[in-house]
């Protein structure tokens, strides 16, 4: 199980700033907690106050200041291509790129690009018509992607598909349909593809978010989930996450286990 | 989800003191404080102290001071036959015998008694030859069961299977088989058998017990589990079981989720 640190992102204010400022110290400290707490790659975006022209330097320089201090690579977060590229040319090690949607026009675009670079891809279940209500739907999309890395040369283990979680205040019925989705992801290639979610968008606007967060989170790995993007500030889910490492029997028991996964 | 207090059981030290003493008092408040914590029955168990002779009437006793208290049903809890007659005869409401394993020779002693009080009964999936390794072994012996409660007229959803959770220090391997005969039961007949797990095995021994104890119940919800017996006192874990009632959205969302489904 891969956790994604949430935090290097323009939408946490310390983050703008630091954009804002150019100043890497926030950017750095992130990444090292982040390191620290758990974390197996750093997502990074820009935020929304960022122009559209500015991204492309904006993405290079976090991901820079990022892996000054950090050996995690990155997961480039953002829908501006050249932001992207710009990410994949100075990083180090294996980037994730998130992500390309099911439409055929953006696989078409984002694909040759995780090719090109040997990065993974997130791959989100969705298309032109919006998020599909039912896993059988999810699935339909996911094959899309499965086909089309295929195509591209992209190892089918490099893409990371999302079936895309929805708040559970307003669209309650998606999160069963979601699990469903991760179940049968391991039914679509051998090697399978991997799994991934937006965790903190399930609890959004909800009370008790870190109690629906962790919950949810253990559902999905009991489902077959790969890895996340999560706050991992939130020490009671990393422990969670790693009592699901001894209890799906991938690591093996010991009275260090927090720790041992933390550090691992 | 229906969970099972555990708290009536002659191994902890005040209800073994207070069936020496004829005390009801201890009884009464854990019966209690178990309904307002979240149980849907209460297990009741006369402990190891309690001899063979006596345990009926022990049994007999502990029901009707629970039920003196409570409206809850209880589990009860013994390998004695004579005890678990005793408790069935004075029991209100529906009551859940535990358990009978799938040896033919126990099936046919526990399960008329089953079918002559319309209670429920937890099967586990071991028999003399002691607990399988494997899921499929498990549902072997699950599909025994399954058959026999069909031969003596039990509606399967009566059946609560029990995979038999071992401790994860020792016997790790179990922990993902349980999950996997956890889906597979709900594949067994139309309608399905019910299951059931004694979570705090899984943690015997180990660290952090809470943590791995409320870990492996949502790993085990998200497998199909329906109930299981628990220490309903442990609030971290019963604000979890309630989160999957909305993430599994079988209650609606509301702000006072965890409220509503302790009082349901």
């Amino acid at each position: 199980m891969i956790l994604i640190g949430e935090r290097i992102n323009g939408m946490f204010n310390d983050i703008k700033e630091a954009i804002k400022n150019k100043d890497p110290e926030p950017i750095k400290q992130h990444a090292i907690k982040q390191e620290e707490s758990g974390a197996g790659y750093l997502d990074v975006n820009t935020g929304p106050t960022v122009d559209k022209e500015n991204q492309p330097a904006v993405m290079e320089w976090l991901i820079q200041v990022a892996q000054e201090v950090s050996k995690l690579p990155c997961c480039i977060d953002t829908t501006n291509l050249n932001a992207i590229e710009a990410g994949l040319k100075v990083h180090k090690g294996k980037a994730l790129i998130n992500s390309t949607t099911a439409d055929q026009a953006k696989m078409d675009i984002f694909l040759p690009l995780a090719a090109k670079y040997e990065a993974g891809i997130i791959g989100l279940t969705m298309n032109e018509r919006g998020v599909p209500k039912t896993s059988a739907d999810r699935i339909a999309l996911a094959m899309e992607l499965v086909v089309n890395c295929d195509m591209q040369g992209i190892p089918t283990d490099d893409l990371f598909l999302d079936p895309l979680i929805l708040p559970c205040n307003v669209a309650q019925e998606h999160a069963p349909e979601v699990l469903e989705t991760l179940q049968q992801i391991k039914t679509l290639s051998d090697p399978a593809p991997k799994s991934t979610i937006g965790l903190s968008n399930v609890s959004q606007s909800c009370v008790n978010r870190n109690l629906i967060n962790r919950t949810y989170l253990i559902m999905a790995i009991a489902s077959g989930l790969d890895s996340a993007i999560v706050d991992v500030y939130d020490s009671s889910l990393v422990e969670e996450v790693a009592a699901t490492k001894i209890l799906k029997n991938e690591d093996i028991y010991c009275d260090s286990f927090v720790k041992t996964y933390i550090q691992s």
